[in-house]
């Protein structure tokens, strides 16, 4: 075939939002948003719905231990797949596009092939992962790291949620748990998500090719002073954890504001300890979340984060205590794969540019296992993990259009490399 | 009589120590502190402890509409009474000495005097007021503040606790609620209390000389910026509301500072949402504790304060609100018995220093409407509102014997002015 055919298919743009709508109703808030924690209800419903369309494309779905759902179209060679996917699984308010515009995109890309009779040269794969958002079961992204080996199945199998209930009893209790081993060779994996971020829109792209995850090291840190009364405490013999901790917060600013433009620093979450107006803070803990896309420079920001902590003790006597909870290296995606984006974002005509993702992603754990590329689409005001998520009807369309054609230039690829 | 006959009369460091003992138990913690919330059972049981003893010492107990009790002994002149007292209430997790060595040294002054066969000019009322802590019952110093007007008695009775509970269903519960109208003329009112603070202590003084109560603002200060992804939100686009309230908490820290060394600031709670790590804070909430003695100098923190919100949101794009939510005017105490406790102290061969209280008391209000003075005795470590609270028996029998001076030096006073 020629580029000019492979390019004549087009994803049907209504069909995918008429889809993406029908399931948003499946653990939908009264807020607009969805509630659908891995593994309840809603989970297995919107799974039902999935095997059903996947198995009227004349797809055989399989299901894994974890119960990822791999719908499977065969391929002119008899070899390991294209994957292409994301998950199904929402926060307790999130949006109607986190996760699931990955899975229904690509659901939509394999019914354009179908329909348009196109027979790809490696089998295409449509993959829902197991609890990508970590919600309800910890640790996030459970089941892709299952499948790249990072976690032992065993181990996430019996990870608990907060009523006891095991990811295994869970996965039998809504009838989703497989019996096919964790882990089977891919030729590629692709996937489209929403970026999550304010990137693309401000600069008025339609697509992000996405070249790789930044670093994640998360650190809780626990700043002790002395509990004291605020009334009769002379600022002078104080030992104000708060204080402290106030510095420290600024600290991290200043660290991500250093490695400039990539860095993030944050302090999400903080406790003060006894937390009453009129005693000075004699505990704080909290948590600082840095991100940089290269390692190098994520152990520097971690070094002056270190560095921080000694100054602050050494100045005012309070005892700082840093503790690394998360490490994850940054991934850096496959350059024949974010080839195969760039080609199908220049093919569908639409703007783009590369960007680094902030946030994790399945497609993380897997390029451990495989070639693998992310396609990201805006989403408004880069709003996530909230009800009011939006991406438009066209920005769906857009990018599973480029996740199709991604899929074709790839193809195209290993057919020539393999001699198809 | 004469001098030297009134500086005889000791009282009893033992029998004074073996009562906080006893009392401590009603309502004594397995840590060795005690919680006993204003009108609770162990309130109750305290509060018939404390009348049985003073029935016993020939006073009468009358008991006001708060629940308040004043037990008289009569003096030599039917005139109005110099009030000697503190409250009997704790902190859910206090000590064995905050507030009842008030009572209980007043008791043991009392008792004292009965002993000793010595009849005052003015008569002598020991008093407990009622729900001093405000744990309970909010605001704080409630009955004193009734008794000097500053409440209206049907608002606090109204007042209602988390359980729904008001005082006077708490009061009535208990069999303490009493009939007396709130508030009658006092000739004077000297309050024992430990000084919850470090600076007797530090410098080995028996005995603080109380002039007075620093003045004392709140304020609740809301810092609302934007709830983002921390990792795919670059920081040039960040409004973090935690990072806006670090520095508001450094400058609080620098206001107090800038007027060392008598000002305090504090800021001891502190909310954030959604408090998640690895959401940008969106809205934290916070309280600021201001205090000075001087009324001009904690308006110029109070600006300092306003001008420091108008800068961040200015600076930062921070929406900033400031709250004043309290507001207790510096309260000077009396010279006339300020002066007699000078001499109380003198007299009893200790070593005292005059002092500005850094906390709240039921002296504070009574101070309005009636000529009022404090003693402080030191307290280990400053540590008050807690179970670790220590006072030894020489210190709480050094705060009883001034108190009983200070009376007599005070009732040699009225009797010279009244011609008794």
């Amino acid at each position: 075939m020629t580029r000019h055919q492979m390019t004549d298919l087009k994803i049907n743009g209504e069909r995918l939002w008429a889809d993406l709508m029908e399931t948003a109703a499946i653990g939908g808030t009264p807020q607009g948003g969805v509630g659908r924690l891995a593994l309840s209800e809603a989970d297995a419903k919107v799974r039902a719905w999935f095997r059903a369309r996947a198995e009227s494309l004349g797809c055989t779905v399989a299901v894994d231990r974890m119960g990822t759902m791999f719908a499977r179209r065969a391929g002119r060679r008899d070899m390991p797949p294209i994957a292409i996917g994301s998950h199904l699984d929402t926060q307790p308010t999130g949006g109607k596009f986190d996760g699931i515009l990955g899975v229904l995109g690509a659901l939509e890309a394999l019914r354009t092939l179908v329909e348009g009779g196109y027979q790809t040269f490696a089998p295409i794969e449509v993959v829902d992962w197991t609890n990508e958002e970590g919600a309800r079961f910890s640790p996030m992204m459970m089941a892709s790291g299952v499948f790249a080996g990072i976690f032992d199945t065993e181990w996430a199998i019996a990870r608990r949620d907060r009523a006891g209930t095991s990811v295994g009893e869970a996965l039998a209790a809504i009838g989703c748990r497989g019996t096919e081993p964790c882990g089977h060779p891919l030729s590629a994996y692709f996937e489209l998500h929403i970026e999550q971020g304010p990137v693309l829109e401000r600069e008025g792209r339609d697509i992000g090719i996405v070249t790789g995850i930044q670093g994640i090291r998360w650190f809780e840190v626990m700043v002790r002073g002395e509990a004291r009364h605020s009334g009769t405490t002379p600022m002078a013999v104080r030992r104000d954890a708060l204080v402290g901790a106030a510095r420290l917060v600024e600290r991290v600013a200043a660290i991500a504001a250093q490695y400039a433009p990539l860095a993030v620093g944050t302090v999400g979450f903080m406790e003060v300890k006894p937390n009453s107006p009129n005693v000075v803070p004699g505990e704080v803990l909290f948590t600082i979340d840095l991100r940089h896309p290269d390692a190098m420079t994520l152990a520097a920001m971690e070094q002056g984060l270190v560095a921080a902590g000694f100054e602050l003790a050494d100045k005012t006597g309070l005892q700082v205590e840093t503790r690394k909870i998360f490490d994850q290296a940054p991934v850096v995606f496959d350059p024949a794969c974010i080839d195969s984006v760039h080609e199908a974002a220049a093919g569908a005509g639409l703007s783009a540019r590369e960007i680094v993702s902030g946030a994790g992603h399945d497609a993380g754990y897997v390029a451990g296992v495989a070639p693998t590329a992310m396609v990201f689409v805006p989403c408004r005001d880069g709003i996530s993990h909230n009800e009011a998520e939006h991406v438009s009807k066209a920005q769906c369309a857009a990018g599973a259009q480029v996740l199709l054609q991604a899929v074709l230039a790839h193809d195209r690829k290993l057919a020539a490399r393999h001699g198809g």
